[in-house]
């Protein structure tokens, strides 16, 4: 039965991934050992190390497991929702603080500045098609704007606690119109 | 002469901490030892932990010494004038790698992040007071968006490499008209 068996080396690969996930998050990328996420898993070391033999490939494949949501279009009304879901996030799930530590890995990691652009660029990618009658350079613009405020509003939320996102929907709006 | 062994103690600090900077920005804040600083510093492993015994203190006082520059005006002059400096920063010194280190550990260290709070609170106040015609609550949501999208433009310039800064003046100028 080889699709049993592929899905469940998916679901344990998943697991896997997902127990990575949970402890960067609470504790950062450098002060997690492959054995906190072992213990995480609840799985054993040799499983573990069947599927990544380094925190560096669990790191890139949390950071290519993340699809992050985008508002359904660019109105105040979605993307209020849309940062708000960006502030629960990272109250609930420590999200804000698991991406400061993709973006710091990164900057030093060719391999995973590989695939966090790849997904930088679909992100732009999937702003800019919100802003179909616009001309091309100017959805261009707001798409570069947009995940750079993005980015800027989660680390907010990383460094300073909770802030309101009120500014930073208001800023978006404004370039949107502009 | 305690004057000038106060110069003295200064200056040997401001060695230290400027090798400290050197060294995270090169590397990163997770594969820079004490003993990288030492080396760098030119300075004794004693001298240096007479100043600093840890590296969480080095990184707290690279913060502390860190002075974001800003534009004179917001205007679109002077704004694409910062933003260029922003980069040209990323790319001589490595700057916008050592902001993500900053973000990723203060995410994590209150006593770092209680830094980083004071010094973004700094620098919305300083750009807030940059648009004195405006209504005061305006004036705060340009700030908060400016310094949201200049740590959105960093980031992308550690992970992406060199990215043009016009889009993220065309916002900044949006949000500022808006």
């Amino acid at each position: 039965m080889p699709k049993v068996t592929q899905a469940h080396l998916d679901a344990r690969r998943r697991q896997i991934v997902d127990a990575a996930r949970v402890r960067f998050a609470a504790a950062g990328f450098a002060r997690t050992s492959v054995a906190d996420i072992v213990a995480e898993s609840g799985l054993s070391t040799g499983a573990v190390y069947s599927y990544f033999t380094s925190k560096e490939q669990l790191v890139i494949a949390v950071c290519e497991q993340g699809n992050e949501a985008l508002p359904d279009a660019l109105t105040a009304e979605a993307v209020t929702a849309f940062l708000e879901q960006v502030r629960v996030r990272a109250r609930d799930q420590a999200h804000a603080r698991l991406v400061t530590q993709i973006y710091a890995e990164a900057a030093f990691s060719p391999e995973l500045a590989a695939v966090v652009d790849s997904q930088l660029a679909a992100l732009r990618t999937a702003v800019a098609a919100l802003v179909p009658r616009h001309p091309a350079r100017h959805a261009a613009t707001i798409a570069e704007a947009f995940v750079a405020l993005c980015i800027g509003y989660s680390t907010q939320l990383a460094v300073r606690g909770d802030v309101d996102s009120t500014p930073f929907a208001e800023a978006i709006m404004a370039i949107v119109r502009s």
